[in-house]
């Protein structure tokens, strides 16, 4: 049985500069209503960079939604329009001055459909180079690197916060694990 | 370097069903501001239900949002003060009939720290007995399993699309596969 929810109304709430908040009204299967809360967003690209000796870089930020410092993977929101490949070169250079000559798309998926459209492209970049970082104006940003088996245990330790790094730790050992990469 | 960002105003968007939105105006390291949109959310638990026989049952539902069907694992937010655990027992009955005798935590995670204080609390249940389910009147839900093994194919053709379940599908592989509990 194929279930879908008509949109009856839709109302916008707030227009910002990274989301935006609509409520729809909608109609459900036994034709009583219901609202649906919605935040709207232009999705990210994310990227695992894993350097020749196997190790992970990662980004360190303060995060205000969860007022927290949280050890992430590099990510960032797509342009109107943007090739998330495109937005996960670019992202990658941004915060941590790698550039990538194998960027491998892995997969897409939605950080919480429960009430929000963001979508995510998961990438894991090799063969980098090291550069320059430029953050946005209004990103301070610390790198770090780890290994992939220490990152997995930091994640049982409660030690790695943010889901989005988590799934592109656990990808990124799969990926590795299923196509022998990581053993050279 | 310890970065925070101090709050210099806050107003209040949105007092919702499911979420609030509020936007803060931070103080950034510069002395330079900043706004930070948020969106609140009172937090969820995120049960793996995994049977005798080794399948993980999860759930389908529709979502507004993405205005798709998803394949999840069983899930459900936090009332007002909830112990975690408790939440974990009752979201798995509620939405697959099932009751567990051995509901194990496994770690917490933010499902979208850059503009949510989402957090996720995910459990790991086992000892399973089958029961009548009872989803929230809004609640449109079909309950199917899957091996494990076949569902780490799955996210990776993009068939599994909702975060917090890559995470439980990834994280239930890794524990047990650490805990030798898979192989009887």
């Amino acid at each position: 049985m194929i279930i879908r929810e008509n949109t009856i109304n839709s109302k916008r709430i707030y227009e910002g500069r990274m989301i935006s908040l609509r409520v729809d009204t909608v109609e459900l299967p036994d034709k009583k209503y219901s609202t649906r809360e919605i935040v709207e967003h232009p999705g990210a690209a994310v990227v695992v960079p894993m350097t020749d000796d196997g190790k992970i870089i990662m980004v360190k930020q303060f995060r205000k939604a969860v007022e927290d410092s949280l050890l992430e993977v590099p990510a960032g929101k797509l342009d109107k329009g943007e090739n998330p490949a495109i937005c996960a070169h670019r992202e990658l250079q941004e915060e941590t001055g790698y550039v990538s000559a194998n960027m491998q798309y892995l997969f897409s998926f939605y950080s919480s459909p429960g009430f929000s459209n963001e979508i995510m492209h998961l990438f894991i970049a090799t063969d980098l180079t090291q550069g320059e970082a430029h953050p946005d104006e209004d990103e301070y940003i610390e790198i770090v690197s780890y290994e992939l088996g220490q990152l997995i245990e930091m994640i049982f330790q409660g030690k790695i916060k943010d889901s989005k790094s988590i799934i592109a730790i656990f990808a990124a050992s799969q990926y590795l694990g299923h196509n022998h990469l990581g053993q050279q």
